[in-house]
């Protein structure tokens, strides 16, 4: 598979197939038509018309649409609907960083097309000319992406933390990195992307940092959600990324806009407009 | 100004005035209705139809589009609607690397929408923890932008040469970077917008390259292009940035996206995610 290949893989969105989903007048996410249809059974809590999918009216408080979503969402664990249950509580905002119009299980975003929001960091050591990357192996309990390649840290963003809090926060946990150390991460801007997976429409922005690690650093995972770190060259990580799915889809992305920011991608590569364009979306 | 506000005005475009260019059935570009209008009268050229602009059916070739371009635009010149005429043929592509469709004057390129290309080189100078910039002013003879600062190097991208070949050639013309510490830049990503200036519309990729610099070299140029060259601490630079109009409005672009990937402008600024959208459109 080329890099731009493995862009578009990331970008497979029928929007025809999608019913725009609102809160009080605001779109916060896309509902598939058939998944709409679905939940036309729950009238007390959404109003299915022809074009859009809402939330009832008379759902005016925060309080009042994530004890609904819940109920809702209870229900349709039991009937099996929502694989991978978390038990945590996601925002559901119109963009990032505006208030909650309601919380709900994060298993269940995808479902409801809400946009979800991330933290992502390239653990790197350079030594002259070379740059190694560390990249972790996803435990094989994770929901999503079990066993598959994945930044030395990666983690959603919750409600209420700055980014740069979350980050610290998931280097420690993920890979044992010193909050000293963590604190030394730059960010460096975002890939985002919309596009259909087993689990729904991921429709997300994830905010990249890198990390530039003395050589005797070794990543400690500790919260089960690593089985294990590898530490390779730039250039067998590229090379990966190119020919194996090895990596979960998403941090395969994070890692093309690393390639692309420190000029491992040539701008003379034909597909360097593409692959720059389709990393943004 | 703010960071965002500097990119929203490169972001001044209004659709709906435009009239799609169409050569052989393919959109070049995008031509003012009022414009188009004036168009009708080179009737052996243009079709001007509700909702589109055509080249004439009967001009099949490239050479044969070209030579009639080049007569409308040495009418257009007389009548002093193409300012700062240059004498270099630019190629009107539908994307980057395609044939070109026909060659037409640079400085008409604006007045048809007809995409434009170039290449920008952020020369900077690292020592320990700090980071410096050398800044380019424009000379007051260039067509755009005179007297205005500048990347230290960046120039409009000719048909029929790669994007690092022509890197090298304009570090030579403009700052007398010898070919081999050109040759050391690293292609960084682009920047795109679509936005109305007085010359026209601007829709333009600009291939990014970052060069780290030794300590002690001083650029020189030599093409009559840069009239003073600045050696400033990155954070004046940012702030001539934001406090300013001191910089050509897409080179202000190269910039913040240069911030933003060297963490300079930090993923928890409000206005993160709308920078970085904002960057390419």
């Amino acid at each position: 598979m080329s890099y731009l290949e493995r862009v578009q893989s990331c970008a497979v969105y029928h929007p025809d197939g999608y019913l725009p989903f609102l809160v009080d007048g605001e779109q916060v996410g896309q509902v598939r038509a058939d998944f709409a249809v679905e939940l036309e059974r729950f009238d007390d809590v959404f109003r299915v018309s022809k074009g859009k999918i809402e939330l009832a009216d008379n759902l005016k408080s925060a309080e009042s649409r994530t004890d609904a979503m819940a109920q809702v969402l209870a229900q349709l664990r039991k009937e099996d609907r929502v694989p991978g249950w978390r038990d945590e509580l996601y925002p559901a905002t119109t963009s990032f960083g505006t208030p909650s119009l309601f919380d709900m299980e994060r298993a269940a975003v995808p479902l409801f097309g809400v946009r979800g929001y991330g933290v992502h960091i390239n653990g790197i050591v350079t030594d002259g000319d070379t740059m190694s990357m560390w990249i972790g192996r996803r435990s094989m309990s994770k929901p999503t992406g079990p066993g598959k390649l994945d930044q030395m840290v990666a983690g959603g963003q919750p409600a209420g933390m700055s980014l740069r809090d979350n980050m610290v926060k998931e280097c420690a946990e993920e890979a044992g990195v010193p909050g000293d150390l963590a604190a030394k991460a730059i960010s460096v801007g975002v890939v985002s992307y919309i596009t259909e997976r087993d689990e729904g429409l991921r429709h997300d922005i994830l905010y990249n940092f890198d990390l530039r690690l003395p050589g005797d650093f070794k990543p400690m995972n500790t919260d089960g959600e690593v089985s294990d770190f590898y530490f390779w060259p730039i250039e067998q990580v590229a090379k990966t990324i190119r020919d194996t799915d090895g990596f979960k889809f998403n941090s395969a992305l994070v890692i093309i806009d690393f390639l692309v920011r420190h000029g491992l991608i040539d701008a003379d590569d034909p597909d360097y407009t593409e692959i720059v364009s389709g990393l943004r979306l």
